[in-house]
């Protein structure tokens, strides 16, 4: 467990009522203790927990285990843990591959099945933001499935390659760019989950932008709407599908502004909002959210917490940290 | 002469070959000298200018005065400037209003207006960015023009009201977020600028984004191709119609990725780049520019470099400040 | 109770053990709701709460109020509280005032007091950062206790007045500079503290900066060593003061370095180091906070906690936010 | 020539009317054309160079060459550098070096010895805007020399190793920490040269922080004042060294604060300003420029132009880029 999505998993832990961190696994940092590698855990328990390699078959006993290793790189490992430790895996390797159960537990009907799962494959986050705005568009049938234009702009953490520091402060600063024109893991994840939500294909024109932030991710999309429908039809779409949802924000345009991702940074919170455009007719979705809370740790922990038999929301209260 | 724009033509006056600044007029300023105003411009001719209350009707022998007012505040004063003063609008109040001339240079047809011109209209920083990428593909019919999305991305000078400081840091930093949902002042314009390079009716969904830098404009859009439109058609239509111009940049995507802002910083360059998406078939194009500078104070003297027989690049070569 | 310590306070009592917040007032503010002030809040409880205006007379049965006015502001109307409301007054007004305890929880014999004061001071947060990082010196009469000089660093939440947004984002943003250098408000709370913990006459030169963060603060001391000061012993002195402190750690420079600001991002935590410089012989003392933290809301939070008989980590276990 | 600094040079040399770029080397970009290093030349003449490896003694014919290699890695090649192609090092190797001129120009006595040198070794970023802030002070004897404070703040490029993108975006952003406690390339430096000035032994605790920002460095310098010296005695001592200096400019504290970062991003200016603390009676000085500009570049061509009988100003006469 390296990078950023690990580093963030590892406080979400340490501060969950109920679950103990039992082992820590990393390459590049093994041997080290975890305030060695993280300065503000030393004088706490967790602290001193040494990191180790990763060997999948001599693990701990474990109920359950947090992964997040690079692209292409989790398949083998994972196939041999053994089967009674449960496993939810943060990296792309197993989104909507046979055996995993995808884990973005507000779509319609992935809480029980989540509940279910001893294979966990947590959302990209990029689909998570995309996907958490067009669900209930598509499951009502509002908008069309097909030529969906998703716009999505992130901070650097979200963008980083295996959270290594791929990303210069110097060039990264006052520096704005869309990359993954060509093609991008995220795209499949998003078509296959539209697909499955809406009965029909789906297709979407994916850009992701890298923003100079660290943290925050915001998905605008842009899509056609069925005949006659009207700009509440959306609202209340997202209302019915997410009404008790504890991390589920709707958010009315204030002066015609969107949801800002700095309402979300450091928590596990999500913050959609939709509108009509007014000149072409097209439909308007954002979703909000941090790249490294719903985005990542904070929905593997919610996805953790519902296949223990946690409380989905344990560990996952804290507000944002704002400004 | 206020605002973030006005500071930028000043340097940029400071700098030119050949014009004098004779005169700087403000509200909330009048009174200091530059100098006091501009610590950096201490010990320089121009700092020991008094910066003067603005009276449209008591102006100084002027050639040339650039105007940058806030909406809704030009239109009176500047009918009463004497005629013999040519006049730059950086300010929205007198895009696409008769009698005077638009004044984005590289546009179809625009130099030889512009240069005749004696009442300049520059555009807005948004259209200036969204006009460059896509006047090659409406002018070659290329593209459907109506139903184009603009997903725009600025920093904050480029989003400032009136030029103040409309942006507390601690509120902008690690923050992103879309606004004018509702309707935004550039709409109108840019749709008013395609229908006359298309000589068809355009219309666009135009949603700005407020992002964390200073500078930098990135306007992604989306639009439908014509029948059987290939990719390298697209490139094409763009290095036809900007073969000979000092200040556009075609590039292609490098590893998928599309001009950065950073790479127009403090210049009057504008980045150009063109995809077809494969899962949808949708146009992709990018402009990236400095919106102080081809968005605002950049084109502004550009402007009135051809309106005063200058050479048109004359104060305006030099290179991004970058990193 | 408004600006960046206040919501960061809301923050910190919303996600109490034990704390309820039952009133909230603000000047500005008055009449909304928290969750329209703070868009996070909806969905909460405590989102639904009325923003009343302070009236001090007519005050709902608490048990303890947090105040935050501007300077100069709170004297005559916390005069007025009912003497049963404990009070923590995170502005400056009444520290090193009689009757008003300084509640800065780690400097020696503080911590008795604060549990039985009724009414507190709260430490501003350059003193926080720099006393932390001095009192085990003064305490220990390592460093001669005149001509101390602390050269501050913060973000601009701490360097805010009011609360205010009074710093631009394109104004602040790649920019630094030094303030306060003819007087600033939290030299004599400094003097008069380490005159108190040294038993002598304290002077400081004290220049804060203002750097282009959000959060974050960091001290950096420089003092003459009494004869024959070993490195040693200024890092023994601390580790034998702060031994059992919760909130503190001491780091050894890790290839040179000291400790980041960015460590106790949204935490109550402060971070210290010590060295000898090896040209001159001066002693450096460094200390890290986050200046709404430990600097503002964490500690005010403390107090409140020791002031009420609740354990004093309550609510303030959270690990910083980082990256 | 690679790196922050070498970038820089670049558009320096690009903009300057009588030097022409003949030549660049590099290690990792060898091969490739200087526009596809830096898409922004791209359309220019310059673009077309191909970066060559460099090999010092198959040099074409150059009047003088620019030199940025690491440190500890210059000394041997630049031996083999025939002796008629004038050297500027604006890397460590060769300050307060036998046969190389130090070449911070406005230091007293130094044009003149530039002028003369065919081997010439750039400041230190720090150095420059330390010593042009001590020097006044030091050469008038107003300020004991031993025992000086500099406690200095510098972005990302100036603590930059080599150029490389040594710093990661999210690690730096929202953080800040001092370095080089225990020893720093630069105070030999800082002392020798205040050595010279004052012909008394120096002695300087010198501590460099990161902050972050792209471009800016401040020199907050701290000293003890020699018996009777008054506060406008320092000033006046500034304004007579420095008073034809054409990069230089003193700046009095308004409203207690000193000369921001900003106001050199991009030019060659340094911005001095001096008070004496009341409480402590201690100097301080303060020194900002751009660490790219006059702490590398901008000195660097400042330097050339003085070797080659050029007009000391020729190609920095620009204006910062500021917001």
């Amino acid at each position: 467990m390296s990078g950023y999505g690990g580093g963030e998993l590892l406080h979400l832990i340490a501060g969950h009522p109920s679950f103990e961190l039992a082992y820590v696994a990393g390459e590049s940092s093994a041997g080290q203790t975890l305030a060695q590698r993280f300065p503000w855990l030393g004088g706490r328990e967790e602290g001193g927990l040494v990191i180790a390699p990763f060997e999948p078959q001599k693990l701990p006993a474990l109920e359950l285990l947090f992964v997040s290793l690079p692209t292409g790189k989790s398949r083998d490992p994972l196939a041999r843990v053994a089967e009674k430790v449960k496993i939810v895996d943060v990296g792309g390797d197993h989104r909507f591959v046979d055996g995993w159960t995808y884990g973005l537990t507000e779509l319609p009907g992935q809480r029980a099945r989540i509940a279910r799962a001893a294979r966990l494959a947590n959302p990209g986050c990029y689909p998570a933001a995309a996907l958490l705005a067009l669900a209930p568009l598509v499951k009502e049938r509002l908008i069309e499935p097909e030529g969906i234009v998703i716009d999505a702009k992130s901070g650097v953490t979200g963008a980083g390659r295996g959270g290594a520091s791929a990303f210069g402060y110097a060039e990264t600063n006052e520096d704005l760019f869309a990359y993954g024109l060509a093609a991008h893991a995220h795209v499949p994840e998003i078509e296959a989950a539209l697909a499955q939500i809406g009965g029909a294909k789906a297709s979407v024109a994916f850009t992701p932008h890298l923003v100079p932030m660290s943290r925050g991710l915001l998905a605008t999309c842009y899509a056609r709407p069925r005949d006659g429908v009207a700009s509440e039809q959306l609202h209340e779409a997202a209302a019915a599908l997410y009404a008790n949802e504890p991390f589920v924000r709707l958010t009315q345009a204030q002066a015609g502004a969107g949801p800002h991702t700095g309402w979300a940074t450091g928590s596990n919170l999500a913050f959609l909002s939709y509108a009509i455009n007014a000149r072409t007719g097209l439909v308007i979705a954002l979703g909000a959210i941090d790249n490294l809370g719903k985005g990542a740790a904070g929905q593997a922990l919610q996805n953790a917490n519902l296949m223990t038999g946690q409380h989905e929301t344990a560990g996952l209260k804290g507000l944002p940290v704002r400004p």
